[in-house]
């Protein structure tokens, strides 16, 4: 059964507050300037957003904030209104609430009622599976606009009472890898102008044997954590993984596509870090442009392929291609997209 | 665009440990036989399962366990092993941590891997929005057998230190109202003895300008609850709207796939609690025998549908007619679905 092309006519992104740099979080945590050294080169992270009062340690905001601002920009910059939207699919490992759903937030605040509203729990390829998943629904032209989001808040796991040089290594990462954030996209049936074909989109559960590379635990209302923050990250592990899951990832694209690593213009490669942005890449094989802003957003999560992809739409011109990929290490799951300029 | 049938063929359920009675609930709190009347009387919930040692309060297992419990009777019911599935969809409110997916958990739990894993964040709909995914991704024939999973555990925001004579109304609900368990059911394309046709399938957002009538909050490693059990229940708001909603569902589903109420031989009403179900189920105008639970299980959010599914598999004949609605009250989500017997 041939299908219809998909569309992204657009994207748009929302970030809390200034930039936090290295030299900030170190003197927020009484630590010297050999620590903001080995962010720079372990990490190679200079900067992120915390939606989070550095000083009082107050949250200020919430995803469903910054996904109705980044949704406001995407829907404008494809010249739609929330009344054309008629399907919603959030993406995040860090909703809100448990209940409702950071998606039936937003959608209340856009003025989006009478659709199907999704609201995926998801690490770092979250972005991609709901592009999976709204695609799904336009496929058939009974849905016409999707309103596709992504985002994470990490602040309320940030313990400004923490002595760092305590924290083991899997926990410490934790500091200085992450940043906060929201992204949002239109998916749609109908082409226009600056927009790119979704060529194909696939995620897919690489689990089986092996451990989680990363882990994020919530708590009940009279639950503590016993120690630790609540977070760990196996950065060796991810280091392992990665990068091949990522060629696999890029072959399968290619290869579905019917393209070669020469014919892509433009790569989104997975944005752990910025170091290991440039260490992954390097090793994809395709060439053309690096679509990245990890260094200055940090990993955003489920929100950071928007971010990308907003990056990439003011680029791309007709018959350009870009692959992204996203690789989850929670429990292991690959995921890439193949883009074409219409 | 016409599609092929998806067929339901198969679902299995898993609750924790022995049935919490509201005798054994009242002498649990130190609350007198008036009170156990009350849940008689207006609520009308009978028993439910806890994953919870009721006396040290230590948890009893988690959703993993009980999801994974619930998809190998539904996989060996329909006659397919882990190695023929090909997506897992999963829905929860209360997934056993935010990193990994309790999905992706179970998926590997069962063997399963190499395919894509989605859990959903939602509320009583869930089950419905699980369905309605999985056969998004089953119409186009790439994907055959669906794994698709719904369950909730509650348990961790049992308070058994609460003096239930203080408790504010809107959260003394959650006490009586709520039960543990999971269930699982396999879609799939290709038809089975004793298997259902899914006719229809949709879930809708209509939360404008409505409160939410449910909330559940999760909280950080430093966190705690000000007060209160992390979870409120407007059960005024939801007696209100909900009789209305499901009604409505039930008329769209109707008029989809061009039946009468009369036609109708099996309703699965929402199941909120014992006596409201039975109060909506009288205004559905919808003839036909009421496939129930609540009252043994308590209202177990995402995983309840499967239980009534499992039990009306158990009775469906050929050309019989099944219709099921489920609404969500955090935001207010209608759902709903229609079988007919194969």
């Amino acid at each position: 059964m041939e299908f219809p092309d998909v569309h992204l006519l657009s994207a748009g992104t929302a970030l809390p507050g200034a930039p936090v740099t290295n030299a900030a979080l170190a003197a927020r945590f009484g630590m010297d300037a050999l620590w903001e050294q080995w962010i720079d080169t372990f990490i190679g992270t200079r900067s992120r957003h915390l939606a989070l009062d550095l000083d009082t340690g107050e949250r200020v905001g919430g995803l469903a904030d910054l996904a109705t601002a980044a949704a406001e920009r995407a829907i404008a910059d494809a010249a739609l209104s929330p009344s054309d939207i008629d399907l919603v699919v959030l993406a995040t490992a860090t909703p809100d609430r448990l209940m409702p759903t950071t998606a039936s937030v937003v959608a209340d605040r856009l003025g989006i009622d009478g659709v199907p509203a999704f609201q995926l729990q998801s690490g770092c390829s979250g972005a991609v599976q709901a592009l999976e998943v709204a695609r799904r629904f336009l496929l058939d032209g009974r849905y016409r606009n999707a309103l596709v989001l992504g985002g994470d808040v990490v602040a309320r796991f940030f313990d400004l009472t923490a002595d760092l040089r305590r924290v083991p290594p899997t926990e410490l990462v934790g500091f200085v890898l992450f940043g906060d954030g929201a992204g949002a996209a239109v998916l749609s049936t109908d082409p226009a102008p600056g927009a790119a074909a979704l060529r194909s989109v696939f995620t897919r559960l690489v689990g089986a044997n092996r451990e989680p590379g990363a882990t994020l635990d919530w708590y009940g209302p009279h639950e503590r954590a016993v120690r630790g923050t609540g977070a760990s990250e196996d950065y060796k592990a991810i280091e392992r993984h990665v990068p091949d899951m990522a060629a696999e990832v890029v072959k399968e694209l290619l290869d579905d596509a019917g393209w070669t690593g020469d014919d892509v213009e433009h790569l989104l490669p997975p944005q752990l870090s910025g170091r290991m942005t440039e260490l992954i890449a390097d090793r994809l094989g395709v060439g053309g442009r690096r679509v990245t802003c990890v260094r200055e957003t940090g990993n955003i999560g489920n929100g950071i392929v928007f971010f990308q992809l907003e990056r990439l739409l003011g680029e791309l011109r007709p018959g350009e291609r870009a692959i992204g990929v996203s690789i989850e290490s929670s429990k292991w799951i690959k995921s890439g997209f193949a883009l074409e300029g219409v």
